[in-house]
């Protein structure tokens, strides 16, 4: 039913936009009742964001034994859950989720957290190889991350696939440099 | 006039929102004929964008005579900038601009290329002062100081003054490390 659910969020996106989908069509295009969706999702942001942009069981990347290729790979996901969402409705859901404080209380806690979690896994795993000498300031690696590939798909509209991951690739060189470089030489003006 | 415009188009942004707001109303509203409005803008996303995010003349702020304390104001820019606008009306603004391929062309031509030019200046200082050694991608840079700021605005709605401020601080020191940061060591898993 989940799939079907969806299945259903994913058909309606496409064909009516944000805008044009309610917990109804959802329903009847999925065949199911809405109480069953009302059982999985207490609106329509949570579901369409656990069915378009990504749900609560997200993992980090496999370890691929580097800092910096875990955040290839981890801004690739980031880049792939902004993307699968076309852009004019991620753009509808972001303002459904701002118009309603509670919904935005409910998506920071599950679906936000699930995302830093990801990053915390990555994290401590480069502070388990020696990497990092102790996990950095979360919410700024986080918004780094997350903000970088969203400026770059809403503000620049470079959603070609190759792009893309060229652009998710030299993020996280620069945050991976960020995070693991030893301290600047002074500046002159310093 | 153009203040008119300005001052017309924030009040009707904070009384009707981004979709309340129309060419008609605007003008009523500044006491200028329509034809006076498009003299200045093709179309309502560039005049709002103009009024509530930022114009064509902003310029890189002031030489600090460091590339830390100039990323800091540089970022506190961004975030004034994208505070202006009341957040529903920037998601608003940000749909329509994405739906309008022609319209999305003349703004990255001229807003964007006027934050691209702000960031140039910041890093070709430090390039004069020795502090880079040339001037990095800068479409990487760009898009982490805004992408950073506006994912802090918009996903985590955290847009008090004081929180925003240290916000951008915070970034502005990890862009600086990374930007200026000598190799790091190598990763043992590397």
């Amino acid at each position: 039913m989940d799939a079907a659910i969806v299945a259903a969020c994913r058909q309606l996106l496409a064909e009516a936009g944000y805008g044009g989908i309610t917990m109804d069509t959802v329903a009847a295009r999925a065949g199911v009742g809405k109480a069953a969706i009302y059982r999985r999702y207490a609106g329509k942001q949570e579901m369409v964001f656990a069915a378009a942009v990504h749900d609560l069981t997200i993992t980090a990347p496999a370890d691929s034994g580097s800092l910096r290729a875990d955040l290839t790979a981890l801004c690739a996901d980031i880049a792939a859950s902004l993307t699968t969402i076309p852009a004019p409705s991620l753009l509808g859901l972001l303002a459904d989720i701002t118009a309603d404080p509670a919904s935005a209380a409910r998506i920071q806690e599950a679906f936000v957290e699930t995302e830093r979690a990801c990053v915390t896994e990555v994290l401590e795993r480069a502070v388990r190889r020696g990497e990092l000498p102790a996990v950095p300031d979360l919410t700024a690696v986080h918004a780094l991350l997350t903000g970088s590939m969203l400026s770059w798909i809403l503000m620049l509209h470079r959603t070609d696939r190759r792009t893309l991951d060229e652009f998710a690739a030299a993020i996280a060189d620069l945050v991976t440099t960020t995070l693991t470089a030893r301290p600047p030489k002074p500046s002159p003006a310093e």
